[in-house]
């Protein structure tokens, strides 16, 4: 018998890749890359630096030119690779990016009078132009419904499902009227790949209806209709179009379109798994599994944990979600996260560009941050340059630079938003732990994990954790494939799949007892500057601080 | 009769400048500038990043050369000039900037043995080695003599004459052993013109003594050789090689020797104005006066008042000094100032490089920083990076930027950098008022309120106060001009001299109602963050965080 294949497809911020890996072991034999064509890097952006929207035309382009580029890869690397070999495809997308679809399923960003209106495109995860609303509605659910947020960490976020269309009602009417429901990418692209757009037979899955839309079976699926009409008659009435029940991630969607098997040169019926978020999909592509942490390192960071289903759980607060199901059937997931990570280094790259284009590259910046001892340059950051996910979800905090002197060079500024970042993660490990979950060992995947060991060797030296990294380079990926096997039968379940086909790299990066034991003092100013800044522990209070300089911003810039 | 000239030698940071200036109307005829030839840009510098000398060598060779290149540039531009028309000649410098001398008054960085010792060099004024040096005096004083500290408002700098000698003491002591008395720059270099460098022919200035070394006339001159013995018996014993009596500043230490009168093409026995520091001669070139605040701004800035010697004035807080005749004869001169000012600037420049060498200058920066409205950036920033001078005199602070997002902007954050000086500068001025002293107009010089518009309107828009600029570009030059002029006997008193040497450009910087209405509430915002990281004011304290930060970089740095 002639070796399996199944595709993973994977919806990024500024690209999309399909990789296909071999049943048997996990081996990725082929990939395929295809950047986004509309704005910048993929992302349109606005005069607010809250607005982050994408074109659904980039995701229907991307899967055809990915899945025949990574075919023909395969063709050239694998002796008598055939097509026909694939058995199934499995979907990852960034989230919670809804779009609004009209009653065919079809994105109105298709439509010529929305073809340039951002607010009919899809809202990508790091839009935070729905902060209000991500207010108003926790507010209204610590009144209403509280068990509602003791599900998503306490706070419900901007970047979230509705946070963004009740933003758009507000504030583009015309595209809120014209849309017949609102679809999650992770949800469109299978749909869209199985012809099953059309909202009576869309599958919605788990992970993102869970993660960021509030649905729950214990309540019967997403908010009720009258929780939601106090935030507004209409989106009241848009709870009867959204979908009765959500799918968990074993399940298939349909099968491959014949139109889309002569796109893309698959086979038509091949199963496609049920769509998830590629965090969910990157920790089963690490191995996830009881006291495993898996952080997928990239723009942004998921930090994501199981514990199984039958065991008890606290409601964590500052969590992005606990959600049964949505990484391994059968266990909750738990999902907590960065709001950026590669994001403020590329901001302090691309933006700042230190030293010029060619002076300050991450590949320099690194090496000379790499020369640095912990604490040698007297900086102190906050890694909140696109808000904070976990522990405080508060996308209305910014960045915080401290320690600066007339001598302070780009490198230790490099270093430490590195080190503000790691000590993000210890934040989120420390909250796991406080309640209950033990991380026993750290997973590291994604693109900075892979590639720039400085970041590693820092983040087990401010954890005082060592740090391993998986296998994949394409972890997301690689999960999605693993989706893929398990709706085409090759695998019984997840757990038989992954033995098979995931595993780490042997080099663990240890912590340093010195530089840790620096990292500690240095941490316990950090969450000083934590706490003054993002909370309101403190009899005289800085908490305003940010919020204020972003209302001055609003006013302004109005 | 032929017109007679002055000329005004004055020592900056990085060069030094000779201003040769028409007495009749200050016209400025002609002028040479040298740029120091030892360390960085004149700076020597070490791996101690509060480490900052000057090599004297450079003092004597620049005078030579820029009095000479001044004279060939007025033999060129102005007709029938004659170096026998120079009459006079004033000298400021920075401060308090003290080297240590030989018994003969030489100094101990010409000995050999010495050449590169950054110990025998001149501690330039940004030095802030002596820290915890200047901790320990504020303490002693504060216990055995609180009214010296009165007059210096409130705490005794790092930045200070005896902080440094106290400093050298205790980390160079075979310096501090080989060095016979210490000497104000301010005061070696008219004593090496008129070769009065003997520690029994000196002559000290009013301005270094009393605003740097707690002289006052009212306790008998330098602090008594008890209280200096309680920090070290070895200060203790410095004390009977100091000077006895200070000098004002219209006196002079006498006439120029031969030697020079050779190296230079001036007549000999020319007077030479007792030496006073840059920012007290500026004051006197801006056309200082009581009501008047003129600010020099330069790397850092001075903040210069008078008021009346027969008034009552109270001590206030956070000034760097108030001392009878340092400015003016007969009236108080009140100094305060911002650590940083163009040297932020420069750090940002010249550090930083955003977007490489060629687009992040300070022109591009300034253009597209002018293209934004006032809040629009969503930044704040703190002037602190290299301490804070007044109203807190402590130098154990540090810079802070925050509001920071994925888009922020090179030109976003230098205008926060210039909008965090605006606002250190109405602090100063709230805290001159706070203490009863009116500032009826505010006058600025100096390199970036010469070249730099965009300074100036930020100045008056966050200040809400008319920014007026002194006619004079070099008005520190120009004030040791009329200095010169004053000992020449050419006019009877600084007032006479100011009045027909100095003036104000014709344009006036005026404050936009609705940009410092936007800065009111930005200000309210930076002065939480400079309460609640400078002060301990507040119960729940980040006073601690950047100390922490610099107690670990030290210990880090061993």
């Amino acid at each position: 018998m002639s070796a399996q294949y199944t595709i993973g497809l994977d919806y990024g911020t500024n690209s999309v890749r399909a990789l296909i890996v071999k049943t048997a072991d996990g081996q990725e034999v082929a990939t395929a890359v295809w950047p986004y064509e509309h704005g910048n890097a993929g992302v349109i952006l606005g005069r607010d630096p809250n607005l982050a929207r994408q074109h659904p035309g980039d995701y229907i382009k991307g899967a055809e030119v990915t899945i025949r580029n990574a075919l023909a890869d395969a063709k050239k690397h694998v002796r008598g690779f055939k097509p026909e070999q694939i058995v199934g495809i499995g979907v990852d997308t960034t989230g919670s990016t809804p779009l609004p679809v009209d009653a065919s399923g079809q994105p109105l960003a298709f439509q010529k009078r929305f073809h340039k209106n951002p607010a009919a495109m899809a809202w990508l995860w790091k839009d935070h132009t729905g902060v209000v609303e991500a207010a108003e509605i926790t507010a209204l659910a610590q009144k209403l419904r509280p068990h509602y947020l003791a599900k998503c960490g306490g706070t419900y976020s901007s970047e979230w499902f509705f946070s963004k269309i009740l933003h758009c009602l507000r504030t583009a009417p015309e595209v809120f009227n014209a849309a017949y429901t609102w679809v999650e990418c992770a949800d469109y692209i299978p749909a869209t790949l199985t012809g099953t757009e059309h909202p009576e037979k869309l599958a919605v899955g788990i992970c993102a209806a869970g993660h960021k839309a509030m649905y729950n079976d214990a309540w019967g699926g997403y908010p009720d209709a009258k929780f939601l009409s106090r935030l507004d008659p209409k989106l009241g009435k848009l709870r009867a179009r959204l979908r009765p029940q959500a799918r968990a991630i074993d399940g298939s969607v349909g099968g491959l379109t014949a139109c889309w098997a002569q796109r893309t040169g698959l086979r038509a019926g091949i199963p496609v798994a049920v769509g998830a978020f590629d965090a969910h999909l990157g920790g089963v592509g690490s191995g996830i599994a009881p006291g495993t942490l898996v952080k997928i390192i990239g723009t942004s960071t998921c930090d994501m944990m199981v514990v199984p289903g039958d065991q008890p759980l606290a409601d964590i607060p500052g969590l992005c979600g606990i959600v049964k199901g949505s990484i391994l059937p059968g266990y909750y997931g738990l999902e907590a996260g960065q709001s950026a990570v590669g994001d403020i280094f590329n901001w302090f790259v691309n933006y700042l560009q230190p030293g010029g284009k060619k002076a300050g590259t991450h590949e320099q910046l690194t090496r000379e941050a790499a020369r640095l001892k912990p604490g040698e340059s007297g900086l102190l950051a906050l890694d909140w340059n696109n808000g904070n996910r976990t522990i405080l979800v508060d996308q209305c905090l910014t960045g915080l630079l401290l320690g600066q002197t007339l001598y302070t060079t780009p490198a230790e500024i490099y270093r430490a938003l590195i080190e503000a970042t790691a000590f993000g993660a210890l934040t989120i490990i420390n909250r796991f732990e406080e309640y209950g979950v033990r991380v026993q060992q750290v997973v590291n995947c994604g693109g900075i994990a892979e590639k720039n060991p400085l970041v590693m060797q820092i983040y087990a030296d401010v954890t005082g954790r060592p740090m391993k990294i998986s296998r994949s380079a394409q972890t997301c990926a690689l999960g999605a494939a693993i989706a893929g096997a398990v709706v085409a039968g090759t695998y019984k379940n997840y757990a038989a799949a992954q033995r098979a086909m995931t595993a780490l790299k042997p080099r663990v990066f240890k912590p340093s007892p010195e530089a840790h034991n620096t990292y500690r003092q240095l941490y316990g100013l950090y969450k000083t500057l934590h706490d003054a800044f993002g909370t309101r522990k403190w009899r005289d209070n800085l908490h305003p601080v940010m919020k204020q300089l972003i209302e001055i911003r609003s006013r302004v810039r109005q």
